[in-house]
């Protein structure tokens, strides 16, 4: 045990996500040593954090402004929503550069044993966006696990008497991945999910 | 990227030692998602951490006042030092309960690579505390690596005219390792430092 706010920081980083004891000393001792501006930066970014940071009243994401970066941007097709749980899927779907369309973050996944069902994710704000029939298309991008699979069946049941365009990401092998190392669900998806390429 | 203040604050916990890209995103969002008051108290305690964290003007070791906890505390043996390289091998030291003295945090090891030299360590005060005589045993507990070691040998050419009683911890197998994967330094050390059983 340290003295005082030494303490207080290892305590404080300890709680972070993926910190453990070792590491939140390392990280105090390293801020101690750092130069005070590194330091006062972060402190004023934290204490900065949840003021500044709002969510994009159109598609729920991550925002400075009432609208995302994204949402506001003419040049986005739209007529195409990627459905995601998370901000960060929104990032990892830009990064691919493959989507032109705009975005809807549900905020979660339905999880009945963490308390979560639909209503506690942005599913009647979805409803309301594609109620006006600009949105032709609608991709459904959860995540390939138990609660976003759970998700997207739930989504497309909701979604079909729409008449919309709605379809789901490919499951199958990742690219650089082996074969003989897949495992038996994802080698299954990638069977059903086979492309033809002779015509 | 992510809009303004949480890329900065993805940028700012990105430099943290151990802490990628990816960890910083999700420690971003954890802290986007938890209890304002927690993230609050995270941001105060970084803002106060330079100001109320002193170096204790006797051995060197962090401290919230003049003198650290340890060096004013009366019931440690002043005739005994541990000289230690930083802050957190005095926790270290503490933890096995087997250390009465006070201890001398040097700040360091001598590394001509990054250019540490004797100058840049709290060598010269170490000097000025067993100038009155008091300290009778003086013991060298650098890490055991190539910088630690040449610390302690300049340590113990400075101290040898002194008419100290200069020791070193021991070096060896650590307990509860396994022979087979001892290195062949660690275990020749372990064999050169055997102690006699039968007299």
């Amino acid at each position: 045990m340290y003295d005082g706010v030494i303490q207080d920081l290892i305590d404080e980083l300890g709680q972070l996500p993926g910190v453990g004891p070792k590491s939140a000393q390392r990280i105090a001792f390293h801020l101690l040593a750092a130069d005070p501006e590194d330091v006062k930066r972060l402190s004023v970014v934290l204490a900065d954090l949840k003021e500044k940071v709002k969510i994009c009243t159109l598609c729920g994401n991550v925002a400075e402004t009432e609208m995302c970066r994204i949402c506001a941007d003419p040049r986005r097709d739209i007529t195409l929503i990627c459905v995601v749980e998370e901000p960060k899927d929104v990032q990892a779907v830009e990064r691919t550069r493959e989507f032109r369309g705009r975005y809807h973050v549900l905020g979660g996944a339905i999880n009945p044993i963490a308390g979560i069902g639909p209503d506690n994710l942005r599913i009647k704000e979805l409803l309301q966006r594609l109620a006006d029939g600009v949105v032709q298309e609608v991709i459904l991008a959860t995540d390939p696990n138990l609660e976003g699979e759970a998700t997207a069946t739930y989504l497309m049941r909701m979604l079909s008497p729409m008449g919309l365009h709605v379809s789901k990401l490919a499951s199958g092998l990742p690219v650089g991945g082996d074969l003989e190392y897949a495992d038996e669900i994802t080698l299954g998806r990638a069977f059903e999910g086979r492309r033809t390429l002779t015509s």
